[in-house]
């Protein structure tokens, strides 16, 4: 038997174009001389579609598709993911489900049985689990056919749920296993999807078809890396990352090892560059935006988001503004057209002292003369805030936002001012990876002006202000905010790792006094196991 | 038996200040003379604590405080909620359980079984469901103890559950029930608690003891009301709407109706009101803040939302920024001081004329002649921003969104504009209610002028703008806006309620174009159910 996985790139709420793109799957798959072809899960919909999934008009255009996809069925076997309804309350009104069509016939489903209700997951706010647990026959094979987290909970150190769906299935002796997946990507999730297929070829011995998703949806991205395994659990084939794919494997020869995965990165900043560059041209690509624009300080967080976008999009299609103010230094300007310049990219220059001097001037006639403080800094913020609107209105770019992870973790950030923006791109990178992926942008050529890197991280809001006035360096900050955001140590724990007492406590504080921040965040695209957005969330209380 | 409810105002985090409420309460039921003191949902660590309940430190500071009350039920029984940790993997880290505690011991606990996941609440993110169900022996009554949802399936009229827990416990003959909660305040859920208790005494005919969460968080507002029913579910006494209080209640004359609830208004509009003012006054008291600014555009909005903060705060702490441009009309200045006058509340005024014309003129340079539009209407609202945040910044005030439902549904407001704020007071308010609400608050004395409610609204952001421009009017808008958000109808439901096809689309299409702008709101006072905010998660879609 011969098996196609279509690791395709799924648009949530554009039917038309999801339609189209699996019959054209199907076609091509036929093309190959494959006798079943498998997309992803909830490849009908997209994912995630979140509360479009309580839409009657939403399911209804689902069921159409799903209809049309069967009926394409003739002659090749389908497996494909949708939302199935739940004929019998009580219960949700869906399930998770993997649909198995041939010529033209539902020849059976799978009801997702272990939802994922963690981090940016909401599974059981939508799906009923499923109960019943059969494997499906065709061509004289009996296949086990699942749907993503059912095989996870074998690499869980804790395991979350009761019960592995495949052990259920492997009552039936199924000859080889189908897992329909839609895994978005995390630094090491490519080594964890290996894992997850070992685990599972060591406790059950046979073949794995491994069907991810490919695309980014808002803030999460979906790397594809679909797998195929041996019995042995060894990789036969892993897909390519952030690409398209339609691929067709021999089982019986499970299989001809033609060696593509070993042509892929896993070195983690690569991928996290990737990862970055797609999830930002997708955003793009999904909304039907074109252009960009972006706020240029000179320093190093502006300058590698402006990199990222110009490979994403191309620096035809991206802006920068500079607007420096009284307390800029000299170095900024020069550096942010010297970034421009190396990037190809284009460029305004708007000096904000006199609109500066205008609010002050202003409120001066109200709060009297009063200290410089946080105020007159965040004025200056704003109003680059309200320029790089201004273009985004009356140009159509979509204004990016630069501020890092560090940085929005500790609220270092100007709401309304430098935190404005339609997508975040670094909101999930710390300070000390925006210096390695700046780094490998400039690999081979300096792409990014060496003094944009070299120089201390400054706001520039104030006179001769750093960012370590008031933070710790970034080399002690990033280990505790990530122990603390990622791996949700205690305090004690973060300390008894060697970091002082005191730094740890005002870390926390500052974390904590800072959430209403990023409760109005941008969306900030995830390449981290924990990201700021959905995957996080928090109350605002004023103590703790 | 004596049994005393506790409704009382956790403070998530502020473990001391819970602890002492705590004792303090059961050494008031002591006084009355209670044999069994009872605590709401979550009592310990308060509700909704979210991806708190992931951190040790948080859980550890909950034991402490369940170690605490134990110790304090000498000679008193003390029924209390909170998180207990899962001694037995796999599965979630924690259950959703209420302690029984006497004489320093543990005598039980009940875990909660049926875990709310949708809207607002995402009980499987962080709770395992119970799984056994033990009446608790106490002073010779058998007492049959739940938490909040567990009850709720038989006003489904979809049941979402396989089971209700309370069938089980009904095996062991219980005398009472006791069902503590954390139930957030709409519009109807007053009515509706009553029905879930009438429908549970109609089939197992046994008296309930209902506590509820007083107090708000963040978005939520818990409005008490806490319940106590006869065996044939006739409300002995329903305790009082925002306000936390400690009652006694002899079980055996089930029960002195002593008609409280008959004093308890439950008009829609007078318990919105009550609700807003309510949350509004948490949201400070909680975080901290005394003083509110907000802009005051001499439209409704902005009216109603500097009443109700006046109400909360006291008018002393609350100050209005007026802030007209070229397009301001006379009316807009007269009429926000007129409301200001009234409200007894203090007001600056600060012409943007000459802010506008700087950012116009530097950015003329750039962008050459073009015609006036949105650019030129948001950079108005985004320099009202700015000034709303200097004085934030300068004076400490915590800035108001005074944006409402309708509005904020069709996306018709200024991002980083009119969309600033910390708390959006109205944003689950539809305009319609607006009008009611003002009307409410003017019963007795015209403290919202007349003029702010008799005109037709408008933007004022360019020549003689007014919302029905842009917008259908509010009273068949806001119709459209409850079917599709709160009810979820299909578009053809919609349509076949009399409504135009095209105006149906149009809103549609306005709604879904507009999720970016939600994305980044501030947290709205839930009054409806359903809010924007945690309650409604969209996927940012181009299309559908």
């Amino acid at each position: 038997m011969r098996i196609a996985i279509a690791q395709l790139n799924f648009h949530i709420g554009n039917f038309e174009s999801n339609t189209e793109k699996i019959l054209s799957a199907v076609q091509k798959a036929r093309e190959q001389g494959a006798d079943l072809v498998c997309f992803s899960e909830l490849a009908s919909v997209g994912y995630p579609a979140l509360d479009l999934l309580e839409s009657p008009d939403f399911i209804k255009k689902s069921n159409e598709l799903l209809d049309r996809v069967r009926e394409a069925s003739s002659g090749i076997g389908i497996v494909i993911g949708a939302p199935r309804v739940n004929p019998e309350l009580p219960g949700k009104n869906l399930y998770n489900s993997a649909f198995f069509f041939a010529d033209g016939q539902q020849l059976g489903f799978a009801d997702k049985a272990l939802l994922p209700t963690y981090d940016v997951f909401d599974e059981y706010r939508y799906f009923e689990p499923g109960k019943s647990f059969n494997t499906i026959s065709f061509k004289g094979k009996e296949i086990a056919l699942t749907v993503c987290e059912d095989i996870w909970d074998l690499i869980h150190e804790d395991p979350i749920y009761t019960f592995h769906p495949m052990d259920v299935l492997m009552k039936s002796k199924p000859d080889l296993a189908i897992n329909i997946a839609a895994s978005p990507f995390s630094e090491k999730q490519h080594a964890n999807r290996k894992k997850v297929l070992k685990k599972n070829a060591d406790r059950y011995g046979i073949p794995f078809f491994y069907v991810n998703h490919v695309g980014a949806q808002t803030d999460l991205i979906f790397d594809g890396g679909s797998l195929v395994t041996g019995p042995s659990g060894e990789v036969a084939d892993e897909m390519p990352f952030f690409e398209e794919c339609v691929r067709t494997y021999d089982l019986e020869k499970i299989v001809e090892n033609d060696g593509i995965s070993k042509f892929q990165s896993t070195d983690r900043i690569t991928l996290m560059h990737d990862a970055l560059v797609f999830g930002l041209r997708e955003f793009f690509e999904k909304l039907g935006f074109k252009k960009a624009i972006l706020g240029l300080s000179g320093g190093i967080d502006s300058a590698l988001t402006a990199a990222i976008a110009c490979r994403a999009l191309g620096s035809e299609n991206v802006h920068g503004l500079i607007m420096p103010s009284g307390f800029s230094s000299d170095h900024s300007v020069a550096d942010a057209l010297d970034l421009a310049k190396r990037l190809n990219m284009s460029s305004d220059t708007i000096p904000i002292g006199k609109m500066y001097d205008n609010f002050s001037t202003e409120l001066e006639t109200f709060f009297g003369k009063t200290p410089f403080d946080v105020t007159e800094e965040n004025i200056q913020a704003r109003i680059r805030g309200i320029l790089l609107m201004a273009y985004s209105n009356k140009l159509g770019h979509v204004l990016l936002n630069t501020t890092n992870k560090s940085e929005m973790a500790v609220g270092y950030g100007t709401l309304y001012g430098d935190l404005c923006g339609s997508l975040s791109v670094l909101g999930d990178v710390y300070k000390g990876d925006v210096y390695k992926l700046s780094n490998y942008i400039n690999r081979e050529e300096e792409l990014i002006p060496r003094s944009s890197i070299l120089k201390p991280p400054s706001a520039e809001l104030k006179p001769d202000q750093k960012d370590t006035d008031f933070l710790p360096d970034y080399d002690v900050l990033d280990p505790i905010l990530k122990m603390m955001i990622e791996e949700r140590y205690s305090l004690d724990k973060i300390i008894s790792k060697g970091y002082d007492r005191a730094v740890v406590e005002k870390v926390y504080g500052m974390v904590h006094r800072s959430e209403f921040k990023r409760f109005q965040l941008a969306p900030v695209l995830r390449v981290s196991k924990k990201a700021f957005g959905y995957g996080r969330r928090m109350p605002l209380v004023g103590k703790f």
